[in-house]
């Protein structure tokens, strides 16, 4: 009998796309569901000759060509650890099993271990691109047993999504890097999100725009460097009508914005590697703010302040708005590749970040022209210390750094909170900034703590009896 | 045989600190030190009638009066739980065991519960103050078995800091609860001192202040309602001259800022409760900025972009950066009190807020003149929302708003990275903000993930099939 090709466990409705998506590709694929029902379903509605679906796990494992390689597309968590446990009881020595969900990538490090330690293979799969990457092309990221990457990157990388010919997948690292690069680019996507937000707010509340020319804005920009799935879907939405009232839907929405975690692991880890990601952060932070609307309604009078609108509608400020946006793009990026710089040293993990920006250019919600440049900038420079520092992201936010300071200074004025655009202009005046005020906070630990300090001047750890102050 | 009141385990600075303190206050200290050593020579140092240092654990609690009470002042972690362990093999049903140390307040909870189970008590006491404090008056949270605490709180309450005549100590609730209001407190540390260290690059680079000029005016501060213990030795650091040359000591104190965590864990926690709290992360962020040393200073020619200096040195500008600092010390305390006003909701904690801030107002590095007011605003509503609605700070926020809006501005134009003062401002707008951008937020996770969005104007859940735009 032949055997199938690969096999997928998880037919919710991420593993029967990917399932459907790698059957359209020509592979035998075998489908397994602890529920046979949602099998049988799922089936129903999409036959497929390259689908093949079984009851019982054993058989299931027993129709898949050697070495098995094995998809679980279940619910991160608990439930990974279970379908591991089920099926290396029945695996053979050098079998696959790859995790394709959205698990943290320190459950990830720590899978990636013990089935090795079994003698089977694993790979933590970061999948990007919601239930439409997965039937169509995903971007995928792949981390865990190198040797067995060999194995399956044929069927990986003809179901992930293409960018000029190239398939948006690649070999990301060791144990957790693939599924850690799929949590960064989480936390990049909320600052994208964010940073629209806010533009929004600047072209609403300054320049009064309304929504059908907020549409045309952004479907304007989406011609030029900004253009990305973001900024299109943003002019999409400022067209919808609501479908039950004279309103454009737009107008109708809750503005209490909702959120999954990855952002939040995003933080955190920027947090354990000591990595300055204050714009990722604020985006994180401004989801918390919005979903406190009563008190923010209770607070509106209450703190009314009367600041007057001087701004005026005009091209101009579109422009000015236009490319506050785009350097704080840059900047947002810059705080998630040294992110990844930063883990990538604490991890031992060998990352290409011009691969990794390739990879994000297709089938995930951050794709943009713009990851061109960042993967340029990495291949000309692949131990690059900082986005911002290559050649022509420098001249790009040197262009642009003051439509960031006029912008912030036109929000902060007119009491427009922007703090995913104050955050990118602190950091990028902080990084300029070879001689800081971080002497101060030195010295006031070593004054109430006797932490020490360094000095500029000669080697060492000092403490000084900072109280005893002579004064004749 | 006398039985001593209380028993002190572990004798670096901070436990001797402490043993001597409580022996100071009167009470029979028993004191044990794993390498006896240890106990031996400070006592030979720190000769005390009321000091009696045993070799044996065994004995150590066998001097101690019943209810047993004995602290820990041993390295927070896994040193922790083997004291108790070796413990509790010695101990009577309801003796008291107190960890002052440094511990995460989830071990706190978890401890409180096993050592519960067995029979015994305890308590996770908050300390602060560092070596000075403890020597002489902390500031002191205890939080775990709420019945336990009417045996320790005369000796707590004697040796705690007091201010107008009253303990800097009381009992916050259950398990985790004091050291999780020491580690807010420790969070807040973080952003008083990055919002003093951002007036000093405020007041050096857009003022040209001298040290001699900086130590007047944060002197000046000290006698007004910034008055506070930080903002004292700020003005103190100032005035010191380097020992080892004619350089101002300030001038040669390298600007790389340390951190010891718990700034960090106050984040983390942010981000598991969901509070807003974009201001002390950027006080955390901008100390990893600090450490990057060799990257600012790389970069600051790479990206120098000619800004100009057109501020005026006045006492005007002074009064200005007074204002923008009291503005965002108030948002500050009101993103740390709101984290735990979410934290005392989730783990069913009873926070008495006027009393959190009246501990703070002595023996701790935030004692301020300032606390008053917060424990003010929360003894007349308990159940405040935000610290910025109290009637007191909402008026000076309203106030003094338009001096952080220029200060932020001046900020920005001129190229000097303020980031905990941008936070608060767009912390105080977003707040003020009844209806926010987020709506556009719920709009694109709809549009790409189908996470469907609530409205404005009816209850439920909605989906829209946003890319399907008509356009005739």
């Amino acid at each position: 009998m032949k055997k199938n090709n690969i096999g997928v466990i998880g037919l919710a409705v991420m593993g029967s796309n990917l399932a459907l998506n790698i059957a359209d590709n020509g592979y035998d694929v075998a489908i397994y569901n602890r529920t046979t029902k949602v099998g049988e379903d799922f089936l129903a509605t999409n036959p497929h000759k390259n689908l093949h679906l079984y009851k019982t796990m054993e058989e299931f494992v027993d129709s898949l060509e050697k070495p098995r390689k094995i998809i679980l597309m279940v619910q991160a968590g608990a439930p990974v650890d279970k379908v591991i446990e089920s099926l290396t009881v029945l695996l053979d020595k050098d079998d696959i099993i790859m995790d394709g969900g959205n698990s943290n990538f320190n459950d990830t490090i720590r899978r990636t271990q013990e089935v090795e330690e079994r003698g089977f293979k694993f790979l933590g799969v970061g999948i990007s691109g919601g239930e439409e990457g997965a039937r169509f092309g995903p971007a995928i990221m792949p981390g865990g047993s190198e040797d067995a990457y060999a194995h399956v990157s044929e069927i990986l990388e003809k179901i992930a999504a293409k960018k000029d010919g190239e398939a948006c997948c690649a070999y990301i690292g060791d144990n957790g890097a693939g599924h850690y690069v799929k949590m960064v680019h989480n936390g990049i996507e909320y600052a994208d999100m964010q940073l629209i937000a806010e533009s929004y707010s600047l072209l609403k509340n300054l320049g009064n725009f309304s929504n059908a020319e907020l549409a045309d804005i952004f479907n304007y920009w989406n011609q030029g460097e900004l253009e990305s799935y973001l900024i299109e879907i943003t002019a999409d939405i400022f067209k919808v009508k609501d479908p039950d009232s004279d309103a454009d839907l737009i107008d109708v929405v809750l503005d209490k914005a909702a959120q999954k975690g990855t952002g939040k692991w995003t933080v955190e880890e920027a947090l354990n590697t000591g990595t300055d990601a204050s714009l990722l952060a604020s985006s994180v932070f401004a989801r918390f703010m919005s979903a406190q609307k009563d008190q923010r309604v209770f607070a509106e009078d209450l703190l009314n302040v009367n600041l007057e609108n001087d701004v005026e509608k005009n091209q101009e400020l579109v422009e000015k708005i236009r490319q506050a946006l785009y350097a704080s793009k840059i900047i947002a990026y810059a705080q998630g590749f040294d992110l990844m710089k930063n883990a990538a040293i604490e991890h031992d993990w060998d990352l290409d970040f011009s691969s990794i920006a390739k990879i994000f250019r297709e089938g995930c919600i951050i794709r943009a022209r713009f990851l061109n440049r960042i993967a340029d900038a990495y291949t000309k420079n692949p131990k690059l210390h900082n986005l911002m520092l290559d050649e022509a992201f420098k001249n790009t936010l040197i262009d642009y750094q003051d439509s960031l300071r006029e912008v912030s200074v036109l929000a902060i004025k007119n009491g427009v909170s922007i703090p995913a655009f104050t955050n990118a202009i602190a950091y990028f005046d902080a990084y300029r900034q070879g001689r800081s005020n971080a002497n101060l906070i030195q010295a006031q630990r070593d004054y109430f703590g006797a932490h020490t300090f360094e000095r500029i001047d000669k080697e060492g750890s000092f403490h000084h009896q900072w109280g005893e102050v002579n004064e004749d």
